[in-house]
C-alpha cells in the first residue's frame, strides 16, 4: 500500500518554524509542502528540505496543497489573527501559548474551523506538561500540582531587557529553587509563592558608556517580568555573550503528590531540552500527524491536547504501539 | 443540573478491589453500586462504602443497574476469561497486564465489546507508563527510552517464593539499579541487559528445622523469576516481615532521551507509591469515568490509554480543565 504522506505547511519561519521543518524532514509520513513568510521569500533560507517558499498573503490560494498548516509565529501579535482566520480554510496546529486567554482563543478558532480540525496550544507548555498536570489530578484528585520551568531562555523576559535603552543584547535564565522543588516533593503540600518558586539570571551586554547602575535597577523593578523575583544582573561583552548565551535550552518540572487514606503518592515529569524551539517543532509535528487523522474522520473544530488520543500523535499503526508501548 | 452519578461495579474484592472502592468513595461523580465475589457475600466487609455484596455470578442479572463494571481480577487467572465475558454485558474497566498476550486479549474483548465500552489495560504499567513511552517516542522519534520498576514489591515474584516447600511468608523488591537509571539520563543510550537494570531483595520467613540454604539456591536459580537478576536472599522471622513487609509500596520511571540535529532532550517520568493497589485503584476508577463517558457517545469497542482522550478522565468539566490546566 502506497501511503500519501502529510503535507505540512509552515506559516512564519523563524526558530519554532525551522524546529518544524526539521522534525518533518525527520518523520517518514510527511513532508514539507511549502513555508510561507511576510518577509521576502526569495531571502529566505530553509533548513531541511526544498520546500518552495511563498508569501503569507498567497497562503489561501493554496487549500488543496496543504494538509497542515502550522502556524509558527508569537502569540500576542501573529496568533490572535492567523487561527481564526485559517483555521477556516486549513486543518492547522499551533503553540498559542498566552494561558490567560486560551478560553478565548479556543472559541474564536472553534467558530472559523467548520470543516478543518484546528489542534491549540501544542507544544510543551502548554501541551505535554499540560497533559500531566491533567493526568495527575485525574489520578490523584487528593493532591497538589506544582510546575516549575527551567533552567532555560525566556524569550519574552530577554525581549523585555533589550528593550531598554544602552542595553545592546541580552538573555534571562528563568531557575527553579532547589529548596521550592524539593519542598514540593516532600508530600507535605506547601503554598510557595512566586519569588520562591523561580529566580532569574540575566546576562546583558550594554553600550559603551551605558549606565549600568540604573540598567539593573530597571530590570530588577520591572513589573511583570522581574519585580516579583529575585533577579541577578551580569554584564558581559558580546564575545562572552556568542559564546555561552547563543543556545535556547529550556525544562520543567510538573510535580503533583497527593493521597489516598494514608498512603502517599507522588507523579513527576520533567524535561531537559538543549533547544527549546527544536522540541517544540516535534510535538507541533506530532499534533499535525493527529489534526490529519482527526480530520479525516470528520472530527473538526477547535482541539487542545486534552482532545485528542493520543495513538494519533505516533508515525506507528496502532497496533504496533499497542504491542511495543503498551 | 442534577447529574445522575456513575454507577460502579467491582467485580474481586482483593486489594485493587479495595483500592477501587477508595477511589470510587472519593469521587462526587461515581458511587459504589454493587461488589461481586467468589466468595461468601455474607463474609466479605465493604471498607468505603455500603454498597451491596453479590455473588459474581449474579453480576449478569444486573446490568441495568451498573454504569461501569471495574475488572479488579488477576489477569492470568481471572481476565482472560471474564474480560470478554462481561465486555458484551457492561461497559468494563480492567488492569490486564501480561504484556506479552494484550494484543490477543484485546481482540477478544473487542469482539465482545458490540455495545459497550470496554478500557483494558488501565493502570500505571501498563497504563500512565504506557503513555508517556508513546509521548516521549512521538515528540521525540530519534531517541531511545527506557522504563525502571520499583522500589517496590513485586506480588508474582513474591507468590513464586511463597510456594517453595519451607517458606511460610515471603516479600521481593524489585530496584532499579542506580548505574544503570544514570546510562539511561546520560544521553548516551546505552544498551543495558536485564541483569543491569534490576536488581532483586527477597525477604523469606521460613518453617522451624527449614533447610536455608537450599532454599535460597531454589530462590537464585529460579527461571524467568530470578535467575536473570542479581538477587539477594534474607531470612526474617514473623516480628519483622509484620513490621516492615506489610505494605506494598511500588514505582518507576519511564526515561527517553534523544536528539534533534546537534541537540539533545530527555524526558522522564517518574511515579513513587506507598500503595501500589490504591494508586491503581485511582487510576481504574478515572478509566471508569471516561468508559462512561465513551459509551454515552456510542464509542464501543475495546479501547486502551492510547485511545482515551484525557479529558475524559477528570471528574472537572473540559471548559474548567482548558483554563485551569491547559
Amino acid at each position: 500500500m502506497i501511503m500519501n504522506k502529510i503535507r505540512i505547511g509552515i506559516a512564519g519561519y523563524g526558530n519554532v518554524g525551522r524546529g518544524v521543518d526539521r522534525a518533518v524532514a525527520a518523520a517518514s509520513d510527511m513532508e514539507l509542502a511549502a513555508v510561507f513568510t511576510r518577509r521576502d521569500p526569495g531571502a529566505l533560507r530553509i533548513a531541511d528540505s526544498s520546500a518552495k517558499v511563498h508569501k503569507l498573503s498567497d497562503a489561501e490560494k493554496m487549500t488543496d496543497e496543504i494538509d497542515v498548516l502550522l502556524l509558527c509565529g508569537g502569540s500576542a501579535t501573529d496568533l490572535a489573527e492567523q487561527g481564526p482566520r485559517y483555521a477556516a480554510l486549513f486543518n492547522i496546529v499551533d503553540s498559542y501559548d498566552n494561558h490567560g486567554k486560551i478560553p478565548e482563543y479556543l472559541a474564536a478558532v472553534d467558530a472559523a474551523a467548520k470543516n478543518k480540525t484546528a489542534v491549540i496550544s501544542s507544544g510543551w507548555d502548554p501541551g505535554l506538561f499540560s497533559i500531566m498536570r491533567l493526568i495527575s489530578e485525574s489520578a490523584l484528585p487528593d493532591g497538589k500540582g506544582y510546575t516549575f520551568w527551567g533552567r532555560g531562555l525566556s524569550q519574552g523576559h530577554s525581549d523585555a531587557i533589550r528593550r531598554i535603552e544602552g542595553v545592546t543584547n541580552a538573555v534571562q535564565y528563568t531557575i527553579p529553587i532547589d529548596d521550592a522543588v524539593k519542598a514540593a516533593r516532600s508530600g507535605e503540600n506547601p503554598n510557595l509563592t512566586t519569588r520562591q518558586k523561580h529566580l532569574r539570571q540575566c546576562y546583558v551586554v550594554v553600550s559603551p558608556g551605558a549606565d549600568k547602575a540604573s540598567i539593573e535597577k530597571n530590570i530588577k523593578t520591572m513589573p511583570n517580568y522581574f519585580a516579583d523575583y529575585d533577579t541577578t544582573v551580569t554584564f558581559i561583552d558580546d564575545d562572552e555573550f556568542n559564546a555561552n548565551h547563543s543556545k535556547m535550552p529550556h525544562g520543567g518540572v510538573v510535580i503533583h503528590s497527593g493521597r489516598t487514606g494514608e498512603n502517599k503518592h507522588m507523579l513527576e515529569f520533567s524535561l531537559r531540552l538543549d533547544s527549546n524551539p527544536e522540541f517544540t517543532g516535534n510535538v507541533m509535528a506530532a499534533y499535525a500527524r493527529a489534526a490529519f487523522r482527526m480530520a479525516r474522520e470528520g472530527d473538526f473544530g477547535a482541539k487542545t491536547v486534552f482532545d485528542v488520543p493520543l495513538a494519533y500523535l505516533a508515525e506507528k499503526d496502532r497496533q504496533t504501539l499497542i504491542r511495543e508501548l503498551l
